[in-house]
């Protein structure tokens, strides 16, 4: 008998939705080079102008102010490689500081880069956040001066689900003279952004997060603001990235977004309640269990949860065995012995950071799988506290 | 009736392979990120890997010398910024000078991204090339001293066709103590290419030139050389470029050079052939032409003709109007009112170069399509001609 199989890592990345399986499927023949001239270019760019449309329509934008990139790690790297412009010499003309100012949370693509630029002699802020994971306002606020360029706070975190408050941070870095960028990987597709309202200046989404295809994904930079591109050459995309387009990618993201437009809410809905269903089901079968991130601004979607005496590794290879697909923090860490940078900015001690997992439902999540889990999880981790000494020493 | 379609732009992007249609078919049920560490996960790691040997053992790399990037751009844009980095901070410990040399004949991504590593202090050279654009020897010798990191010479220029000696530029590069970087995306898949045998350090592929997808490309960097990647971030591709691996492109791109393995010595006969039926039926037909690039030492799918009387850009709409699809020089300079970079290195006259086509053929191109094209192409050029009141004034 064929095991049960639950994906609970939505959050490392989705599947296809059958509908953009369709749409690549009957693309596939769409061959020419969005940049020639001729015909078969000429139908090229007419898909891809036809996602840039949707995409930009999903959160708010102009068709112009979209990029698209080949990963939400290439569109981080890009926005916070444009402070190191040197505006003298580069036809982008940027004006305004060079400094960066970002949280400790942020994914690792943002906090590398941003260490990188850091290196290169730019002055970067990390700036700290409360127990649920929320932007300390205050020493963002005190952060951010005149040499200030760029400010980058991501939306929605990708191992704890915080959402943070956008357009209230939006509304501070302006007025203090900077520029915001959200990563917004894990927001887009699952709660509403809106770039118009949100008030940020960039923001970075992915087309595999949302049942879209790996390598492609889009760049909001607010019409009139400064650019540099992070990779030069060609003049697509505005001379913002060169490459020529990935088509068939893009078409894909578009028809993701579309499908997102018509499923999110009412997924969102549902989700939220599989959640409340999976915490309290976790806290009544299992002791010692703690949950991280906020407790209400979260995304619907993902529940951390650290289980005293067990290491995340474990309950990992445990679940998988039993058919369920969970993850210790990000998918990008993993294979990292370190803990989680997101549950030490929160507060977490080590012990309970390294015996934390993440569960990350989606579409096709069912009441059925969170069933299953219920009833796999606590055999898990008392089969493992079970083995350990110290937790089985101290407990029984 | 349905027009006569002849696609003669392979050197802008290919039609997908019909066994990369097949296998995209058949992989897009695989979804799960190959870092994570559950069954998906490593299901999907399995693909991508598999993948790494098929493009490793294609130009005689190791599987560990084998980066995916998204696009040739991106690899190519990564090599040269490697020059940028910092390395009293990076890990990545890289030495050695901090100039770059390369030609005047190189694809945009190259030439702008050199331009850009200039702007931000570095020493940049372009060398010249002769008629047929070969690179000058000389010149590129006497242009690499001790301040320069890395040369970059593409093997094949992707307007004219023209391949250099990389064996023998290799050996002078590593002479003088620099590291070599070859651009070799019009060249892999149609000429063979082997980096231990060119003894190149670094070498660009992309998957769009060899009936693969677009979005997808691989960067070739020999074991022990010191890298640092241009995203930064997770630790995918071994630390040296982050973001969620493409798999289902990275698949395609696999399938794509074992079918080229399996038909590029029999086709680049054919296509030779073809070229030379190609090039003498319009030197027979059309008077007032000439034939850009090296006549020999040339890729078996490129012709780039220069046409005295006739702008380029109208004999590609003509073209266009019979089915037939060619290209002014690069699809990634099109739109650009200025003569071909490439035509004015190899000192073709700006009115000569303006009157310029580059015809690419590729594996589906038969003899009847070349056929097509010589029937059609003397009386667009005849059709142009006769509209020029310079050129009909003069000739007639």
């Amino acid at each position: 008998m064929a095991i049960k199989q639950v994906y609970m890592d939505h959050n490392a990345t989705t599947p296809l939705h059958p509908e953009v399986i369709k749409v690549l499927s009957e693309t596939m023949q769409v061959f020419g080079n969005p940049s020639s001239v001729h015909g078969y270019g000429r139908i090229a760019r007419q898909y891809v102008e036809e996602a840039r449309v949707k995409v930009a329509g999903f959160i708010g934008a102009l068709p112009e102010e979209i990029i698209f990139v080949g990963s939400g790690s290439e569109g981080n790297n890009t926005v916070l490689s444009i402070i190191m412009c040197p505006s003298l010499h580069c036809s982008c003309e940027r004006k305004g500081g060079s400094g960066i100012v970002t949280t400790r949370i942020e994914h690792p693509c943002i906090l590398e880069t941003a260490k990188c630029v850091a290196d290169r002699g730019n002055n970067v802020t990390f700036v700290g956040v409360d127990e649920y994971g929320k932007v300390d306002m205050e020493e963002l606020e005190a952060s951010i001066n005149a040499r200030t360029g760029i400010v980058s706070v991501m939306m929605a975190n990708n191992e704890i689900g915080t959402l943070q408050d956008i357009k209230r941070i939006a509304n501070m870095v302006h007025k203090k003279g900077a520029l915001l960028h959200t990563d917004a990987v894990q927001a887009v597709g699952k709660v509403p952004v809106n770039v118009k309202d949100l008030g940020v200046d960039f923001l970075t989404l992915s087309a595999h997060k949302i049942y879209g295809p790996k390598g492609v994904g889009a760049l909001f930079v607010r019409r009139g603001i400064p650019f540099c591109p992070l990779i030069h050459g060609g003049h697509q995309e505005q001379g913002r990235r060169a490459g020529t387009e990935n088509t068939l990618g893009i078409v894909a993201l578009g028809k993701a977004v579309e499908m997102r437009a018509l499923e999110m809410n009412e997924e969102g809905k549902r989700l939220r309640e599989l959640k409340r269903v999976l915490k309290r089901g976790i806290e009544d079968a299992i002791p010692d269990v703690a949950f991280n991130g906020h407790p209400t601004d979260s995304l619907p979607t993902t529940l951390n949860a650290s289980f005293e005496g067990a290491e995340g590794e474990s309950i990992l290879l445990y679940l998988d065995l039993e058919g369920i697909a969970v993850s210790t923090g990000s998918a990008c860490a993993s294979g990292s012995l370190d803990p989680s940078h997101v549950l030490m900015a929160i507060g977490v001690p080590v012990d309970r950071a390294h015996g934390s997992i993440r569960l990350s439902m989606g579409r096709s999540t069912t009441r059925d799988d969170v069933a299953y889990v219920l009833d796999k999880l606590p055999k898990v981790i008392r089969k493992i506290r079970d083995m350990s000494t110290v937790y089985a020493g101290r407990k029984h």
